[in-house]
């Protein structure tokens, strides 16, 4: 019943194939957000008076970029920091990372619909509410069924972490998603101020994540 | 006649970079679904009546952008279960995943008409029918070569694979064929019942595939 | 004046590195060929009565599709061939390789245009000049200008090669280039003839490139 | 307090993985700038006067397509380069390098701007000088920023580089960011002057980057 070399290489690789290919799916999506910014044709050099005045004017639509930016941006430095502590990996893990990964795949789109609509007083809220629904809750959901899953019973993970460890990522993210639940339900309110919190909690997610702890693991 | 270990290297850093490169294109035809979600300009406002009702219209399109999702995410998945049984690839094989990767990266492309014409009863069927057969049956064929080619007189694939389980394996992916060209036809008369078994049929793969079957491996 | 083993890893880094950027390249290329396919809009169905007679109507933009992503998948399994050989990399070579990968990224261009002009007849000829000019002399060029540089005196490729299978390689390719600028000129009077024949020069490379030929390998 | 083998693999991972993670962006961000050439509409073609005149008249478009190409296409050789130097990573070098990312993610939209309004004589100063901030300034910028973070105190780099070597590539790098912001401030008034120069430095970062000099390294 001992493993072979072969099956502990093969079950690596599996791992890591997984890892790859977040990894090519995180870069694709932060890529395609540039698509986001186009090009103004004849209408809209008249409409804006110039091309400069058109490109100042795109201010909400760079905004909306480099906040996605980093919100793709962060969250794949910590699912890069999740991943060190994951020792396997199995058919229904990988299914809620891609449940994940469509949380980062779909972000083009709430991220557009801010650049466009943010300086529309109309439709901002509409803009605002969708966003921290598709753009911070939708992700926050599916990442919590990643780490509930893999460190359940320490089924997937490394055996030598700390449990105390697992429960305070737990916590920190439960209360990420608890929080973000309420900005929500603020935002049908008082969309702006709600939308300035998310911000404030993606400035703080920048920050390190919490070193890891583990069991007498030298010894 | 002994190969050298820098051959064998070689090798398996073919059949890396094979899976490498499947794996690439999957990421990006998964992730390249997003561009079907529209951004409304001001005349898509005027006729919904607003963002809000916009973005509730468009729940075709939020539908076809999740089931997409997660057909190209099953079948990443099993491309990966499948993969594990290869031990070396030649150019024919090359060639025969390129032809199941157009399968996959032509996903889109009927993922949107599904989208747009959902909701559009004129052209509901024309949009189902096409997306059985562009985006299940196209799939299921190209899957099938791979499979039949590679476990051909297990010339590609490892040779302590179970013979029964080579054979079970080939039974499944044949029977699903068989069974998506009957959904194909089916899909002319009744397209919304034809569908709603594409779909149970696409839910039944999320499930995790057989655990393979090797000759006394550990021996 | 030995190599550490540190340097050696890094060395060999470097040229895996530049394998898996092309591949990225590569994938990339082949899958965004979709995006040539457009969903049509009201107008569009109006004009073609229908989405049946849509679909059915944009035959020439499947048939671009399919070949061009042909020729890049053929171009990836002797990107693959070729890279065997190389044993080390240098800046040059990078960027002689990003000239070729150009030349990869731009397919979808003059295939997008195939596409829409194959089946008008006013500005067929064009179409078809303008896709051997960037689609098939483009990518001979480069990939001409690659193993050249890298088989020179045998600088970046394995020393153990023999001279008569690098020679080979070389008058192969080059063969390759003056027939796709004579079928470029002849495209100028009898367009059509001449794209049937680079369908034909394409078919010929989907065929298993030639076993590479080595001094006393394994002595 | 000695780190186990398995630490070292995971932290050499983790450098692989933000290489890779790089190379995706590099990749995609290159791909992705055949997007500005446009498939004609029929009003194109009366507008140009036939397929042909309209594939010349794209000339801007070609042009900055090429030289985008190039720019990040060095821009990755130049990674590639430095990354040799790195031993290990953490969260804020991985921040720093997603804020780099953006900048090369960032360029297919002023690659786009440039290639509309290069040959339109009343938008072509700002198009360039929008093309100097955001693909060359905006680049130089976060360089500036990865290398000085990377190198400080020798932190995240080989303890064995030379010194002077450290300081040598300092010296260039912020040459490089003050060259390049007066160059933007000349395009205020000399616009095509000022982009010949911008198309010189690059063609500059063509050629090898400084060979590395180590500290008794093989002792």
């Amino acid at each position: 019943m001992e493993k072979t070399e072969t099956e502990i290489q093969n079950r690596g690789l599996t791992l890591n194939r997984l890892e790859a290919f977040s990894d090519g799916v995180f870069a694709i999506a932060i890529t395609l957000l540039i698509l986001e910014l186009k090009i103004p044709n004849q209408d809209d050099l008249l409409r804006y008076g110039g091309l400069k005045a058109y490109l100042i004017h795109l201010w909400p639509s760079y905004f909306a970029y480099v906040f996605s930016f980093f919100v793709i941006g962060v969250y794949w430095a910590n699912h890069h920091y999740l991943s060190q502590f994951f020792v396997r990996t199995n058919h229904y893990f990988s299914m809620l990372t891609i449940l994940f990964l469509m949380s980062m795949a779909f972000l083009p789109f709430p991220t557009a619909l801010l650049g466009s609509f943010i300086s529309d007083e109309a439709h901002r809220g509409t803009a605002i509410s969708f966003y921290i629904f598709g753009g911070s809750l939708f992700p926050a959901v599916t990442w919590n069924l990643m780490w509930r899953y893999g460190s359940y019973h320490k089924q997937l993970i490394d055996p030598l972490l700390k449990d105390s460890f697992i429960s305070r990522l737990r916590r920190l993210y439960s209360f990420s998603l608890i929080f973000i639940t309420s900005l929500l339900v603020l935002s049908f309110f008082f969309p702006v101020i709600s939308f300035l919190i998310v911000i404030a909690l993606n400035l703080f997610f920048l920050k390190a994540p919490q070193k890891p702890e583990y069991d007498q693991k030298n010894e």
